[in-house]
C-alpha cells in the first residue's frame, strides 16, 4: 500500500474558522471548562476547590476484574447460556440498555420510586441523558427549555449545542420557586414560544447547593401540570441527605407523567464508567395511533448518537448493583458520611477564616446548604477569570466563578467552592488561602470599597431576581 | 421518606404526542430501525443476513479481566503511579480520551496513516464520532452535509437529529463518482446554501459494498479543494481488504487538511465497548486569533453529550492495542480470513442459486464487492417490509429492505445481505430460503412480469442516477 504523501510547498493547508464552525462553539458556557482546564493543568500543585468530582480514596482499580465476574455470575443465574452472556458484553446490545432491571430495583430499594424497568434508558452517563431528554422534548423553533439561574453547565451546553433557546427562572434559597416557574412559562407562553420542559435538580443543585422543599416540590407538580410542562428531574446528589431528611424525588410524587427523572452512577459507583439512567414512563400517541413509551423514543434517539452505552461499563456498574444486593446506600454508608462530614468542614472553616461579626471587614457571605458537593459564595469584588488565575498563580488555589452557570449574564461576584474532591485536610488550607486572597484583594481596594461592593453585590443580586424569566 | 402516592381517578396521566416531539423521531430513517428489531425478535430463530455485526466466535468474556490488567500494566510501564492509575480508570478524565497515543500507534502501524496523537478523540463509538464532527462543521441552516446515495443510517440519522440539510450524491459502481460530487456541490451552492461537508466511505461502503479507487481518491481530494468541502472519511471496513489490494485512506492522501478521518474498534475489537475515534488535525482559527485544533473543538462538543468515553471500554480497548503491540491487523488474521471467506461463500451461493444463464428467469443482480460485510440485490418486486415480514414469518430469512438506506426515496427494489454474523452453513441456509422466497413471488407474479419489472428496475436505476443531487 502507498504511504501518506510529503507535503509540499504547494499544498496550502486549510486552516477552518472558529466562526464557520457550530454557534455553540463560541458559546461562554461551553468556552469556561477550557479556560478552567487550562488554569488546572497550568497549576497542578494548586488545591482545587473547583473540582466537583468524586473523592479519589473510594476507588481500587483491583476491583474492576470481580465485578466483571459479579455481572457474569448474575446473568448465568438469571438463565442466560455461554452464547448469551458473550452477546452481553461484546455486541452492540439493547439500545436502552442491559442492566435496566438492576437499576429499576436500586432505585427502588434506595428512594423508594417504583418504576416498570422498561420505562429505564442506561446512558453514557447523565449528560447524554439530559442530551437526548432535551433534544426529543424540544422539538421546533419556538419551542424553550426553562432551566434554573444559575443552572449546571452541562444543561446548558446540551441546549446550546441543539439549539435549543433557554430561559431561566431565579432560584430562591429554597431552589425554584414554583410561583417563579409559573410566571415565567405563562410569560413564554405570552410571547408565542412554548415553554416545554423545566430542567430541575432539587437536592443540593449545582452550583447552588439548593434543595427544594416538600411543600415547593409538590406545588411544582401543580405548576407543571397548570403549565402542560415537563419536570426533567436530574437527581446526582439527592443520595447525600440524612435518612430522617430525605425528600420524595419529584418523580416518587408523579402521578400524571409529568416527570422525566435523570440519574447516574457517577458519585455513588463511580464517574469513569459513564452510566447514568433515565426514568421515562410516559406515553407517546404515535401519528399512526400506536402508544409507545417515551423511553423507547429516547432509545431512537440515543441509537443515533452513541448506539448504546458500553456493554463493558454497563457490567462493571451491574457487578456494583449486583455485589451490593441493588442497595447501593447500604454499601455507601462511609461515601455518605465523608462527604456529609467534608460539607459541615468546609461551612466551619469557611465561618472560622468569615466570622459573622467581622462581615464588613471582609463582605464575604454564603448561604450554608444541607449537604451536596458545593457552596456559593457572595464576595465584595468580581470572582472573573482574571481573579480566578491570580489566585492559582499567587494563592495556589482553585474555585469557579459563577459566571459560568449563568447563560444570559449575572454570578459577576460569586464563586462557586466544591468539598467533594479532598480530604480535610486540604479543604482546610484551601479556605485559608482562599481567605488571603480576600483580605489582600480586599485590603487593596480599601475598606469603604468593601462595604460599598457588598452592598452592590446584594442590590445586584436582588436585581437579578427581580429580572424572573430573562434568560 | 414518603414513598410514592398512589395514583387517584383525579389524576389525569399526561399523553404525549409524537408530532409535538423532535421531528427526527417521525424520520422514516430512525423508525427502520425499530421494525428491523421488531421483526427480528418476533422470528427469534429465522437466519439473519440483515445483521451486519461481527462474528461471536471471536468473542470470549474470559478475556476482559486479563485486559484491564494489561492495560494497567502498561500505565505502570508509562510511569503512572497508583494513585495517576486510579484516577485514569475512575475519575472523568480527559475529554478527548487517554487511549489516544495507543490509537495513533496503531493507526500508523496498521494503515501507514501517521498523525499526532493531540489530533485523536476518543469517542463513544463511531457514531458519536459522526454526530460531533457533523454537528462542529455545519453551523447554520444553509450548511448542508452530501452524502452518499444510498447512505449508512447512522449519519442520515445524526443529520436528521441536528436539523442538518442532508444533498444526496448517487453512487456509482466503484464508489462515489469525483465529478458528481463537484456538481452537486455546485448544484448546492448555486441554490444558495453551503456544502460544507462530504460523509465517505471510501471502502466496502455500508450498505452498497462499494469501494472508491485510487484515481478517484485523488480526484475527490481534489474536489474538496476546490469546492471547500471537508471529507468525512468513515473507514470501519478497510481493514478487511487483502494486503496487496489495499488503497490509501483519504486522510492518508491529505496534505491540506481536508479530511477529517472516523474510526472504530467495533469490527477489530468489539461493538459492546463502544470506542471509536475521529482524527481531526485541521486548524481551527477562534474569533480571538487563537489557534486549535478541531480536535479540541470536537472534544468540547463531546463534553456536552457523554462528557467522555468509558475510562473502562477505554482500558480494555487499551489492553487490546497494548496486547496486540499495536497491531491488529497482526492479531486479527484469523478473524480477516473468516470475513473474507465468509463473502466470497455468499456471493458464490448467490451465484449457485441465481445462475447469471437463467437471468431472465429470476430477474436478481448483484454487484460483487471485493471485501465487506454486505451485498446489495436487485429484485423484480419491492423489497419492502410487508415482504420483509413475510420472509421471516414464512421463510424464516431477515435481510434489510434498501429503502432505509436512502434519505429521498429510492431502493424500492433492492435489499442488502450482510455476511459478518454468521457462520458459512447458515449463510447457504439464509441464501436457499432467500432464494425460495424469490422463487415464489416471481411463481405468483408470472415470468412476464419478472421480465418487465426487471426493465423497470433499471430505469428506475437509472433514473435515481440522473436525479443526481436530489437528497
Amino acid at each position: 500500500m502507498t504511504g501518506p504523501r510529503v507535503a509540499t510547498a504547494a499544498d496550502v493547508r486549510l486552516e477552518l474558522r472558529a466562526a464557520d464552525l457550530c454557534a455553540a462553539l463560541s458559546d461562554p458556557v461551553i468556552e469556561s471548562a477550557t479556560f478552567l482546564n487550562e488554569i488546572s493543568s497550568r497549576h497542578p500543585t494548586a488545591i482545587s476547590l473547583a473540582a466537583g468530582r468524586p473523592y479519589d480514596g473510594f476507588f481500587d482499580p483491583g476491583q474492576i476484574t470481580g465485578l466483571v465476574d459479579e455481572y457474569v455470575r448474575h446473568l448465568r443465574d438469571e438463565g442466560l447460556d455461554d452464547a448469551a452472556v458473550t452477546r452481553h458484553l461484546f455486541q452492540y446490545g439493547r439500545t436502552a440498555g442491559h442492566i435496566h432491571e438492576l437499576v429499576a430495583r436500586t432505585v427502588a430499594n434506595d428512594t423508594g420510586l417504583v418504576v416498570d424497568p422498561a420505562s429505564v434508558v442506561v446512558v453514557t452517563g447523565a449528560q447524554e441523558g439530559m442530551f437526548i431528554t432535551a433534544r426529543a422534548l424540544c422539538a421546533g423553533p419556538d419551542d424553550v427549555l426553562l432551566v434554573p439561574t444559575p443552572c449546571y453547565i452541562g444543561m446548558l451546553g446540551a441546549a446550546s449545542l441543539l439549539d435549543i433557546t433557554v430561559v431561566g427562572v431565579p432560584e430562591g434559597p429554597g431552589g425554584l420557586r414554583p410561583a417563579d416557574v409559573a410566571a415565567t412559562a405563562a410569560r413564554v407562553r405570552a410571547a408565542g414560544r412554548t415553554p416545554r420542559a423545566l430542567y430541575v435538580v432539587p437536592n443540593f443543585a449545582n452550583p447552588s447547593g439548593h434543595t427544594m422543599s416538600a411543600p415547593d416540590r409538590a406545588a411544582l407538580l401543580a405548576v407543571a401540570r397548570e403549565q402542560r410542562l415537563i419536570l426533567v428531574e436530574d437527581d446526582p446528589y439527592g443520595f447525600l441527605a440524612a435518612p430522617e431528611d430525605r425528600l420524595p424525588a419529584l418523580k416518587a410524587l408523579d402521578t400524571t407523567g409529568h416527570v422525566v427523572h435523570i440519574g447516574t452512577f457517577a458519585k455513588t459507583c463511580f464517574p469513569g464508567a459513564r452510566v447514568g439512567y433515565v426514568i421515562a414512563d410516559q406515553t407517546v400517541r404515535t401519528g399512526d395511533g400506536r402508544r409507545t413509551l417515551l423511553a423507547d423514543q429516547l432509545g431512537l434517539i440515543r441509537s443515533m448518537i452513541t448506539v448504546n452505552t458500553s456493554a463493558i461499563a454497563q457490567a462493571v456498574i451491574g457487578g456494583m448493583l449486583v455485589r451490593s444486593g441493588c442497595r447501593l446506600d447500604t454499601v455507601n454508608r462511609d461515601r455518605i458520611r465523608f462527604y456529609r462530614d467534608n460539607m459541615r468542614h468546609l461551612l466551619d472553616r469557611l465561618t472560622a477564616e468569615f466570622p459573622p461579626d467581622r462581615r464588613a471587614d471582609h463582605g464575604v457571605s454564603w448561604h450554608a446548604p444541607a449537604g451536596g458537593f458545593f457552596v456559593v459564595l457572595d464576595l465584595p469584588f468580581p470572582a472573573d477569570e482574571e481573579l480566578l488565575a491570580r489566585s492559582a498563580a499567587d494563592y495556589q488555589v482553585l474555585w469557579t466563578p459563577m459566571s459560568y452557570f449563568y447563560a444570559g449574564g449575572g454570578g459577576s461576584h460569586q464563586l462557586r467552592l466544591a468539598c467533594s474532591a479532598l480530604p480535610p485536610e486540604q479543604i482546610t488550607e484551601g479556605v485559608r488561602r482562599l481567605a488571603r486572597l480576600v483580605r489582600d484583594r480586599n485590603a487593596t481596594a480599601g475598606p469603604d470599597h468593601v462595604a460599598a461592593s457588598a452592598a452592590a453585590n446584594q442590590t445586584a443580586a436582588a436585581a437579578a431576581a427581580d429580572r424572573g424569566g430573562t434568560p
